[in-house]
């Protein structure tokens, strides 16, 4: 089968804002169906429509992948039947705004995950619900994540390996929907250095709070998509699965251990963004401190020409220093000279 | 049984304040009581008077379930009576304010929930308290919650569900209580979201900090509701109670899902509002420091002119400026290149 | 037995400062012994002397529930004797300041709780041990709490609950302190409401601030005497005493229900308060940027006058615009006016 | 053996810093060795040198205890030598600064417990290492702690409870540094409240402000030595450690609980500290605040003679008010009726 | 073999930064191999290539050492060939950044620790990948880590103890790295009282905020180097690895106590920093304080002449005062008395 042929399945189902997902199949193209293949051996041997799904499904070592992008309801339904799935899976599914988890029903599981990736500088989060059973996966893509089928690619590229099965294919997305927050943590982890350099510098302007502000929410949102995670791979850790060999659970512990290290990345980077706040408070406060005590010097400064002028400016008759020869030029002096100590006297205690 | 008879039951317990659970039932209509019925295999059979629920509970396979609103003593001890009900939770439902608790008298269940749901763009509190045995269900609410009758409807709707019992019954309130939290917390995710534009645009002004601090008090309140019912979810789970199939395990676990998701809400919308507090504090500090550098270079200008048209409204009688041919027009040209010099520094600084 | 004769036991152990816990026997007041009583079914059949109480602990079916307030140690020593209490329990109990627990010596419990209660409105703190074993109860009482002469009067109401003996007697104690900490909260809940007004229409002074603080460390007192009683009752619970049955078990979990209730209620109140601290601080910074907008503003517009007035105070002979006709009223006309725009701006600008 | 045998027993390693601990032995002063008493039955049957040690340890029913400060490398072979102590625990005890633990090595325990005392107004941390095994204690205290000898008087004067042999002896120096941290918690105390009397009543300087902070870093260092002194406590609970009866594990039970209670001490004063801190910060807003109203307040009221001054200075030759009769008059009236008029308006808005 | 011959094995692999770490191997110098050694009872019998290692490892007692630094692919893929490790832990160490964490692979163990060292006064940070397995270990070192022939030379230098093989050398490793934290938090420590005494002298400039940003951001990720590593010692701890006797596990248990001391005082030097981060608060509030205060007597005494001046300054013809012998004089002493009486109230209130 070539590479090309399973690239583009379905375009239609591919919103314009996923540009990176666009993919396209030039017969039956199914809107919400990304792609339906059946694999024995971890060789794909068929492409199928879903309707076909229930039929394949009770032929021996076939393994039915399908991959749904936002379906409507009538698709959620043949599926549903295809696989016999739960109810209260399907009703998840159809709504998004799930919590990551991973629920068993009878012999089924379902597995739902928070999705994020970069686009266009912005941070895009989505959402995938995956139901998994002894010889089929169905992922369920909502929002604006990256398409799945990287990932059948580099699945069907090791037979050896995908002949493992549904939890193959199952650690396979995972590992991709893990791996893709990294470059969103490393974008963030940029934007945070921009910013605390600058919160270094000089007290933070709007725009810069804004900023600071925006990075914590998307911190808390990724965050909230990757700790539950933590836990989804624990459940699956302890679960008794069929086909689970040591190999599949090594791999799985190995996206634990990921889960873990992006959780830890991502307080590493909430603790920095809460001393960026402190650090930005004590540099406003030292700030203020300092105008303050330019303010006040240069008022002080400014005071003594006024005081002095006033003085020899009323009209009194009898000022005897307005009739001195050169009293003028000496009282010149005397301010200049009065305004200069101060100048230096300031300069010393740093206030100037 | 016709919806519109199921609809008006028992009008006279219902509070003006709470017009949504307006109910009306023409024969019998005793104060407190808002619906009483019984139900074999999930079709209503009769509406009864609370008095005759001891005779219907010793029939087999007949479900009672009765709905109480602000019931006075007397009727609480008929209930009492009625299903043999522990004097303690009878005291407790006496009293609300109570925290969600599930406990076990016996071989009855007695559940505490707090509800809370929007009315008149506020957020309104109410307690409901559950007595759940073998055949039985009595609901007690105190406050402005919304009634239970929608969830009558929605059971008698599917009776095959509701014939699974007074556990199905028990899942549908909950399932509604829990349902019920998520507009209060779309309205102050609304909120929230229209506080922190302003925030990120100016310092907030009294109105806003006092919206701000009541937003804070809703939401502990609403966490104080809801947290406690993770417990509760979670100990129903380790029950051994008859009647509990694989089915209603599902949907308990669905509403438990239900439950952490609304607290995983409520605690990032504080986290929110903790981020908002800190970024007002740096915005009303950039805010200081922009007014003192303004007040500061504006002095610093206006101080120039003061200064020098002092110095020559002194009255020495030799001041050789004073009779200098266009001596003023060179003291006002002067006066003016000073001020306008400072101008354009303090601009470049970006003082002004 | 007639209720007078109950009230008044021992008057000489009360302070002055508990008038609520007033007490009176006329026959052998005993300095410390507040009341010393044997009971059988529940029926009080005599009051005994603190010397009597080993002779009546050989006795079938007896309970002994005495009562001590600060005792001296040579009362301890016979109370010890009588019903060979544990050296380390004896002095804990002669030292007050111990953390709320509960310890087992053989098969005596010693309990040691924290009392609250206000008066004149004032939260007043104490402690209460308990000494409890087969047949007896003694409690002593430090500090200003009230006397447990009335949860006497309520267990000889109810002979067939006090029936149940020590471990009932037990129970009524830790209920009525328990219902003592009620007050307190609602007292606290109180202040914080009216304080939390004022930090909402201004800045508070140095005296709301001291009340604010003073608040916070009484929570933290109330927190410090309830939080170790969680324990205390969850310990209770795993314990197999002797003649505990399910009646009992359910009102000690009624109790410990309770303290979590005013456990949630205290850390509620903790947590509003820190919204208030927070709330003060940005009112404060409001406050202090209108302050400086004012300030700002006024000083621009008083700037002008002084700056025009002294520019034609000067005295240079030569300044055509001071023998101009009408040069000083459009000097003034033009002062006036460039205030009253100043004034309009600043007011635009909302800085006015 | 004389009280006053046991008193001075080796001042030579006594550091002038610690004159609590001075102690004196006329024979055999070895640098380091504090006592060395071998006892039987409770009673003190020989003073040893530390070469003997291993020859009593043979005798059936003798118990070695020997106290050393900080002693050199060869002391501290022997002594390893004498009762076969592990490599790693002599290591330990070399260099101090460990953290209190309780390792068991083979079948003897060493225990690490920080002290802490109050020496001249100042907290004084030092540290104490403790070898336990059958028949012997070995104490090694480094820095200024306080002798243990009071401790051995106190187990010298009940030679029926010493009888119990090491498991007492280590109870009697573990409740011995506990008590001692009693004096350094109320020395504390009482500094943080004349601080929260001053917090109150002004801004702090920077004196108190230095204090607190000191304050706060002593406090730290005081939980530090205290906090895994509790899990100590917990793990010697549950170590199955022969000699340990009844009578021994309540007494254990009592340090356990003492540590709990200072630590909770410790939590509430940090607590109390963060208090003092929020309080502070508002308390130097509202001062600010107050300040920069006086500011404003006088320099609008010193502006209005300055501004209308300026005017009547102006050398327009048309100025008619000046030949006004009683025109100067007028002004002076008019200057000190707007400041007066001025102030009272700052008056009634609190401002000055 | 002579040390010197241990000293210098592979420079090639070095980087200019890492001069501590410079090492040289006259012969077969391999780019990445630091040293490749097989030792029998402790006692190193030869020097071999990575291609050997194989061979090697099938003799019996026979224990292989293997260090490499950032070793290629090529090098990494002979190791994994040589012991049968598992690509995951290969995958991990071929690129750096892994959380530390012990994961069993099989029978063999993977361990990753983060290295911290002071270079320069800088602290520097690596990773280092360990392999151990029955009869070998192979450590991985990343990034400007100290070489591990220190490591190597130590446990040359007591054969007994290297003879326990495997974990023997395991436990040198890790307890070198730990040893190696211990001078990066004397470092920060210095840093931090250095600082603490200019927090408390005066408010903060930007250099010193920077340098406070700066520690706080290191000692979190030294955190994050040590925390986990708590774990990796605690999982070791628990597994039942072959060759694992007392005497090691003492070792282990040493290593763990260790690590816990020092994750104790990175925390205390993280709460320090935020003491200090309050105390800067408080210090610049204060400044603030005394700053306006000072500004505002200043400008309060200044204004007196400015207005009294002005007021004499007037033109009007009739200002009787102005012809009053020595009433200028008068004047100016008033001025100057008023000034001066101002300047003591202010002093007196600690405002000047």
């Amino acid at each position: 089968m070539a590479l090309q042929d399973l690239k583009g399945v379905s375009g239609v189902s591919v919103s314009e804002a996923d540009p990176a997902g666009s993919e396209r199949r030039p017969a039956q193209p199914r809107q919400g169906v990304v792609a339906a293949a059946v694999y024995r051996g971890g060789i794909r041997i068929a492409d199928i429509a879903v309707e076909e799904a229930a039929a394949w499904r009770e032929r021996e070592e076939a393994v039915i992948w399908i991959g749904l992008h936002e379906p409507d309801d009538e698709l959620l339904l043949q599926v549903q039947d295809a696989f016999d799935l739960h109810e209260l899976a399907i009703e998840d599914a159809r709504h998004a705004h799930q919590r990551p988890k991973l629920e068993i029903y009878g012999d089924a599981m379902f597995v739902v995950a928070r999705t994020a990736h970069m686009m266009n500088d912005e941070i895009v989060f989505g959402e995938t619900h995956l139901f998994v059973g002894r010889g089929y996966v169905v992922s369920v893509r909502h929002g604006a994540s990256s398409s799945y089928n990287l990932v059948r690619q580099r699945c069907e590229a090791s037979p050896a390996a995908l002949a493992h099965g549904e939890n193959y294919i199952l650690y396979s997305i995972l590992d991709f929907v893990v791996d893709n927050y990294m470059p969103v943590i490393e974008a963030i982890h940029a934007e945070i250095e921009a910013l605390e350099e600058r919160v270094l510098r000089e007290q933070l302007g709007k725009a810069d709070i804004e900023r600071l502000y925006l990075l914590r929410r998307n911190l808390l949102r990724l965050r909230n998509a990757v700790v539950p995670l933590v836990d989804v791979c624990r459940r699956h850790e302890h679960l008794d699965l069929p086909g689970m060999d040591d190999a599949l659970h090594n791999l799985f512990r190995d996206v634990t251990d990921h889960v873990r290290r992006v959780q830890e990345d991502i307080d590493s980077l909430r603790e920095v963004l809460a001393f960026t706040f402190e650090a930005s408070l004590m540099i406003g406060q030292a700030e203020q401190t300092i105008i303050a005590r330019k303010l006040a010097s240069w008022a002080a400064i400014l005071a003594v020409p006024t005081a002095i002028a006033g003085i020899y400016g009323m009209n009194f008759h009898d000022m005897p220093e307005l009739s001195f020869r050169y009293g003028y030029f000496v009282v010149l002096a005397a301010i200049l000279t009065i305004c200069a100590v101060l100048y230096r006297l300031f300069r010393r205690a740093r206030w100037l």
